[in-house]
């Protein structure tokens, strides 16, 4: 296999760009909190889900114009996120996890194995809905080889691949996500800075009828004289505009203009979808990681969501503490916190899905893909504007402040 | 109220106070909406519970001072109340039902029948949490004499009986519930209007630190030709002050004094509990249900919780259609709406909670109670000054469009 | 009612016969394996969940007859069985836990906190299905007074109270279950043998339509150089006769004389529950509690059960391991297994819930009761005949070799 | 059947035989009733999921020989089974559906779906671990394709795959099952008899150490003037030899020959997994469905499963009633049967997963494969043997009896 996988290598496509995104050096694009968005809570210095140490994010970005006749324009707009809870020590060591679904309109793989190891074994995918079985194999292979080269024999994968639905932008019935896609982005996934937006699996996705994707951020939390850190990945495709909600100001009422699917008449049914993946370094055990699964939901409602029928609503949750506390075949400890000390880090959860889900909507720039459908960007004048008119905008105070 | 339960005082079983709410004629305290607070979606005529045809509510209100002096108080502030998803024909008809719990530090009893009969069968009681075996024992006595005299034979009952905790306010270990609490609850209950604040098993609870209680709201959603309504009783006991956000507006930081839990020291958990009852006609069969269910949280996180480690939030959710579907050796028919239909009655559920917990807080009224503990109530005028300064006052524009 | 209690206190003992059930002296009654019925696997010293160091049980049986005319008698045949996962020490000291529903058609209160905390908080009880709440609230009464007692402040107490419906032999809507039995059962709770059959809880079950209740049995298992200890304790009061397998053998079919619900007429729906109790040394923790609890149920079915609609097949297991591990407000250590030895563990589960099944029926007496009810006891010879003749019967070589 | 593959292996394909298994036709091999094993309950006239109405199954089978050097072989020895409720009708007609996993260590997709939308839309794959994501894929390939052929507009597809793994036999890293296989599988989806063994996605499977696969079986269940048929199929890759019963006799200790994983040492850890699909015409929603699929739990447990840490013990439920009620945006009717009439579907769930077991059992035929891995298939006459010492053979009494 390896062999082949060389050969792809050398071969990739000409006409397709595929992206492995820098995640550092990038030209610094604005986050929500530069515009003086007000958010609840401490962040981490990056504000991203690698601020929780050891977790990596790789994406792969597929832009491609097949044909370009307006209408009958045949786009490719998709790709692969990978997050590694441990980096590529992943493989071999699995963190304690758990996943809670609060809309089943969605796929996540993997999730039977999560409930009963109390493990996630491997890294998390996520890319486009009919691709998340091409995804999933591929990680298999990848993992398989990674595997022999560590010297581990390896019986089974039951990877944690999901994904959101991208064909209003995305020829996603066209399969474009191969084989590897999916290898280079568990190859890149690196430490430090989280390209957001339309990038990775995030690459086509709409959110709240903007352009959305992947978004970051993250908390730190103090207990007694240890500090832990929260971290939030979100691909982020949901909502009708209707119903976006901005630190409690309803800009999606204010900001009615071009909704994305406006074509389709309104009142527009969720179309979307959202992947919420958590990470923390808190040293909690799976029925607590659990716990924390189920306020992503909180997060979620905080920007205005309702989970509509028509999302898959999925959220996988990780602690990348008790590193040492998967032994199959032996007696390990694990560390936890005490139950009466989650509330911060419940708060945290929560806090930094919402702020995810808005970095998604600030990172998104105007796309136009597939059959010439088009979402535009969160105009960032604008969103300002509402929030100056509800006296939530946290520009330039809250920033002397020292809240970022 | 108070000076209503001040005559009563003088007259009821000579020291304790036995409260059986009248449902209507009531002098009307303002509720939220008569605040300017606004609200998303349009309430049923009464933005109650009731105004799911059929449904009665019921209170019990126990006060009683056993000792008056300061901190050595010995005070009860507790009650009963019973939900009927259709009266007294609930007793040989169940209604299909599910149930949730957004976190488990509660009781709420019968869930497992619920969950895989479909059904809950009965009424619905909510107590404190020292009450619950009461409440729960006393209810099938009532059931098994009301049943008798129609005639029916019946095996057993596994009730639905749910808590939150008063300790604060209420001698909760003095175990005051009774036997005929349960049964004047049960047998007064009647449809129309429904008290909000301290009454009931809201009697001493708290909420956000202000006090909290009962509280109630409804929507009407129109889907084609038919309308439906979504009823939501809370009886909210949760949160921390500083948590407190009304339709988005960060009330609890502005309106920092004199938080019920304060003598405990800052920062302080969650002591409380949030049990939701939400009613519906809409035709919708039990796995339909649980994602209705599944929405409260949704409604909660927009009044600012993040589900607490100390909180029992547990809801429960039942359909008033489909009275004839359950015929337990027989074959039935059940209605159910298409699932792309459900996007509206999510909302509606997150909408009618959100404001449920709104109008809980708007009703309650200063209390002290065990030890001297005291919960002030929420300033209204205080929290139309703050709505206002964020641009957020409803009044009198709203009223006028005929909101209410 | 305050006036009916006292005057019931007066009388009591007079011609009611509370029992607790000495745990030792007992004239030895035979058990399943004694009549040489085989079973896999070792079980541990006393072949009872008091195998697992620490574990207490206590009983408080019921038994009165109120009328004595035939059909028309009136018959208190009902009790409450304690099982302490630590003892005593199990009011300050959680342990691990985790609960399953096979079939919900009963109630086990206390579960939604097991599901978050993590912890089986305080002892088990069970008792008949009408008396759920009366031994939910006396808990609490006791816990406080013992909890007092030890200096600890507590807020709220959410005990694990499960049933079973006696209602054929007992006067169920009698309600005769009152505080003090509850606090008899938990104050004489001890450790070494544990009575079974027509005690405690399981005074008045009834189980493949034989006189059923109490059951106990344990297994040992040698992981590397650590043994543990599995043990199993059933309230059984479910199944009709045709189903009964033991050892794999169609006994229920062989011996279709008097099946206790005969009267009802023929094929009779299950009528009855079983609650299990699990209780192991093992060092694991909640998640994998729980897959142990979803083991239970095949232990059930080698006994011939399908779960039938109108059973409350409910049930709970705890570890005694990690004493330490409760630190409500700390960080703090646990010990787990390695899922890769779980093997043997689940085998235990299912053999030792076997085996308690079949010892529950040997253990049983034929009893008359409410309405002159008769439930007969399972027939040992008739038992080894059938055992005989399908080459299962284990005497006198099993025990030659030392099986018990 | 070895006959029969080797004239097909030098027919097609050159090298790989690509097998659609004729489902009549078949030269009749002796099936586990044939062979006197006596089980309860009526089976339908076939004793197959396809007893139930508009059910058909497909299989793909793929045996080919990439090296033949003894322990080096390389043998692909894999395949795909294809399950659809309604036949070509599942495509735009989804049936009410459910799932439940007994031990989460495999995969079944669409599941999150299943349990919020109460339906199964489409076709149910099965195939190894590893090829999981091409079948699930090119299942939504095929779909796309026929909707569009019917002329429907689909926008995603959320398609129910699962696995057990083969990699003793099969070369499960060659990842050798590709969209061609799949498409067979579900063109070739016929009613009628079902092909068993090692066939489909059940090719290279292991059960109880001897050859394993796909077995299914059926019965038919009367309820008052109607009568109902619960169909099963499983793809049977698990247990240990010596927990192998059948009937209730142990004979797994009775034949320890040979045991497939015998070079890993002793004991050994369950390697396998069970997928089980459970069809019925019988018009349960999806909350009752749910309860059956628990049930299927109790049937494995009759021939001495403990569902081992290693395996994915999933299963799924679908019900082929109620055939008009998936209108996603309109209001439907839904018969239901009354939960009192229960239990003879959850009999017949229990039973019909049971005789499945054996079937697969009876089917297997010694194989040979990768690595020069063999596992042997189950002695007929040995089987008898068996049964006949334990009184337990069925032959030929029962069979005049008519029992078949």
């Amino acid at each position: 296999m390896p062999h082949r996988v060389r050969r792809l290598m050398a071969t990739v496509f000409a006409s397709a760009v595929i992206l492995s995104i820098p995640t550092a050096g990038q030209t610094a694009k604005p986050r929500a909190r530069d515009l003086g968005v007000p958010f609840a809570g401490t962040p981490g210095p990056l504000n991203a889900i690698t601020d929780v140490r050891g977790v990596t994010v790789g994406h792969t970005t597929i832009i491609q114009d097949l044909r370009s006749d307006a209408a009958d324009a045949i786009a490719v707009r998709t790709g692969v996120t990978a997050v590694l809870p441990r980096g590529l020590d992943s493989i071999v060591r699995p963190a304690f996890g758990a996943w809670f679904s609060q809309n089943g309109n969605g796929e996540m793989t993997g999730t039977a194995w999560i409930d009963d190891s109390g493990f996630v074994e491997g890294p998390i995918l996520i890319t486009n809905t009919h691709s998340v079985g091409v995804v999933r194999d591929a990680t298999i292979k990848w993992l398989l080889a990674r595997q022999k080269s560590l010297g581990a024999q390896v019986w089974w994968g039951l990877p944690v691949v999901a994904e959101t639905w991208d064909g209003w932008l995305n020829d996603i019935n066209g399969f474009h996500v191969k084989d590897d896609h999916v290898f280079r982005a568990l190859e890149t996934a690196a430490d430090g800075r989280v390209a957001e937006g339309s990038v990775g699996g995030g690459t086509g996705m709409i959110c709240y009828e903007f352009k959305g994707g992947i978004g970051t951020s993250s908390r730190v939390v103090g207990l007694g004289d240890a500090a832990y850190t929260i971290g939030v990945l979100v691909q982020a495709n949901f909502g009708g505009r209707s119903q976006l909600t901005v630190a409690g100001v309803p800009v999606g009422l204010e900001i009615p203009d071009l909704p994305a699917y406006g074509s389709l008449g309104d009142p527009v049914a969720d179309r979307g979808s959202v992947i919420v993946v958590v990470g923390t370094d808190a040293p909690l055990v799976p029925h607590q990681l659990k716990r924390l699964a189920r306020r992503v939901t909180m997060g979620l409602a905080r920007t205005g969501s309702v989970s509509g029928n028509g999302s898959g609503d999925l959220f996988v949750v990780f602690s990348t503490a008790n590193a040492g506390a998967c032994r199959p075949d032996g007696l390990s400890q694990a560390e936890m916190l005490g139950n009466d000390l989650l509330d911060p880090i419940f708060a945290a959860v929560v806090q930094a899905t919402e702020e995810s889900v808005i970095n998604a909507l600030v990172a998104g720039e105007t796309m136009t893909g597939q059959g010439g459908h088009r979402a535009i960007a969160l105009p960032h004048d604008r969103l300002q504007d509402v929030l100056r008119r509800y006296n939530r905008l946290a520009l330039p105070e809250r920033r002397e402040a020292g809240v970022r």
